[in-house]
């Protein structure tokens, strides 16, 4: 028996691979190497416990073969599709980026998934198919559903045919509704960016945007134990949550000075206009994690804490 | 200046055509003849006032050309997008079948507009986005959205993005989510397949599920009404709007039973078990019409009456 983790070798992907390795189970990490890279799988002992495959899940045929393979050696009971593109505004820029990496990896997997009669997938999905719903908590069962990004709008296209699917032949489905997840090792985001401008110009940080929009930031500690606590209470059929820290978020502001106190002390901060970063980025919104709670389960971390460890965790890793 | 309408040799496009016509409007249709048909669109003088453009909207390249060509000879104002499988179950076997006619059709719709800079996409998405809520009456506003059929889920992403190009470089978009839609020309849907049946077996018609199954109906008269009535209060940015008849439906015993009556009377009716037509039928349903009826549209017909006029004029279409 087999578990396989598509974006295996990226943030999310290898933290979730380190706890089923811990539980003895046997992991397949799929993944393109284009966000994720092999650095961060190096930690695993790639042996019969865990096992790398390259392939590209944009391609029907590829993800046909290597799900077949894998199936016909160790029976997958489990997929865990984390494979995304996690690059908001490139698509913006470029919509068939997110077509692409986001969407058709979803579809093919759900494809091939029919196919292999395997019956349980767990998707990584994203507060961003609310779209800017203003001052309005993100309920699971709140609508209309307006993403404001090619981002949300394929994360939603995702759900959807995951909705479909599980009414056709999946036995379950797990859509977890992910926050701002930081941690290391980190692959993009707020944190990375603000390393990577202040190692390019030690004395100034230019910040997108005016400082002001504020979210809901998790450790990806946090993240897993939600995932896996969900897995534990989750129902036949379609099982939707949304994952949060249990407060309003940090600003950008605080997380900008964050990162100049630790990694550049002294350098300036200048902010952008306006409360957006880019188009599609949705300036402020409460996300609500009453659902989840209600089962039980508590973040360690606040969106704050959750920051300040992950400004020294990055930093340690980008040296 | 001139408008597209995509599908514009179905049956929603072609009453759709005639009403612009009727206003004086250029009007190019483009259809890939999959589904509509040239006989349709035989009673418009395809001279300089509607013009036929035959397109696989499922190939970016088409599309690219077609919108193009016509732009350039005339400048698009509007799009309606009205091309899409209305084969339910058959993307129910093969969901490639919604993914290219449905999704794909819509994606690269949106990417040429982007490129060619037309700012106003009108929409027919569809009650199927909400899935089976059961007895919840469906509002624009509800949610969870977890579609059951491939159809509903492609429609679902095809609405997300429309959401997110409205975000970024539309300056109008309207979301008409129809309920079943009846009247000539008919090209599939229940009173067809039923007058089809009969003409196969003149003595029994066999009725897929137990004809409980009860459903909205509207007349296409009606519905080309609403959108032209939406098209008017329409304001920036995404409209989404709910068409339907003002009551609960009828069943599809109901409808069985008043075919049989006009088209081979004396004829038994068979039915089979469970309330669902098909996998992804959802067997029952209140679909809310308050928001358009805020706005002063009701529907002339009831969904009975729908069903007795299009039963009469799908008989005569079909000979």
């Amino acid at each position: 028996m087999s578990i396989i983790i598509t974006g295996g070798a990226g943030f999310i992907g290898v933290n979730l691979a380190k706890c089923f390795v811990d539980q003895g189970l046997s992991v397949y990490l799929l993944d393109n190497l284009c966000r994720g890279s092999i650095q961060n799988i190096e930690t695993f002992k790639l042996d019969n416990v865990v096992k790398f495959k390259h392939v590209n899940l944009h391609i029907y045929d590829e993800v046909r073969k290597v799900f077949s393979d894998i199936n016909k050696s160790e029976p997958v009971t489990e997929v865990w599709h984390m494979a995304a593109n996690s690059d908001i505004p490139a698509g913006v820029e470029d919509s068939d980026i997110d077509l692409r990496d986001t969407f058709m990896t979803t579809y093919n997997i759900l494809k091939v998934m029919k196919e292999t009669k395997i019956r349980f997938l767990s998707f990584a999905s994203t507060s961003a198919i609310y779209g800017d719903l203003g001052v309005t908590p993100l309920k699971e069962n709140i609508g209309p559903l307006l993403p404001i990004s090619h981002y949300g709008a394929m994360k939603l296209a995702s759900e959807a045919c995951i909705s479909a699917a599980t009414e056709s032949y999946l036995d379950k489905s797990i859509i977890f509704r992910f926050p701002n997840v930081i941690g290391i090792p980190a692959t993009h985001g707020v944190i990375y960016d603000f390393i990577d401008k202040l190692k390019m110009n030690e004395s100034t940080l230019h910040v997108l945007g005016d400082g002001s929009q504020q979210k809901s930031y998790l450790h990806v500690d946090d993240l897993i134990a939600a995932m896996l606590h969900v897995k534990n209470i989750s129902v036949h059929g379609p099982n939707i949550f949304n994952i949060g820290a249990d407060d309003n978020g940090v600003s950008v502001k605080t997380i900008a000075e964050e990162v100049v106190q630790h990694f550049r002390p002294g350098a300036n901060i200048l902010y952008g206009e306006g409360n957006k970063g880019w188009v599609g980025d949705v300036p402020k919104f409460i996300f609500s994690t009453e659902k989840i709670k209600l089962t039980g389960w508590r973040p360690r971390l606040s969106s704050r804490e959750a920051v300040t460890k992950a400004v020294s965790e990055i930093i340690k890793q980008r040296g």
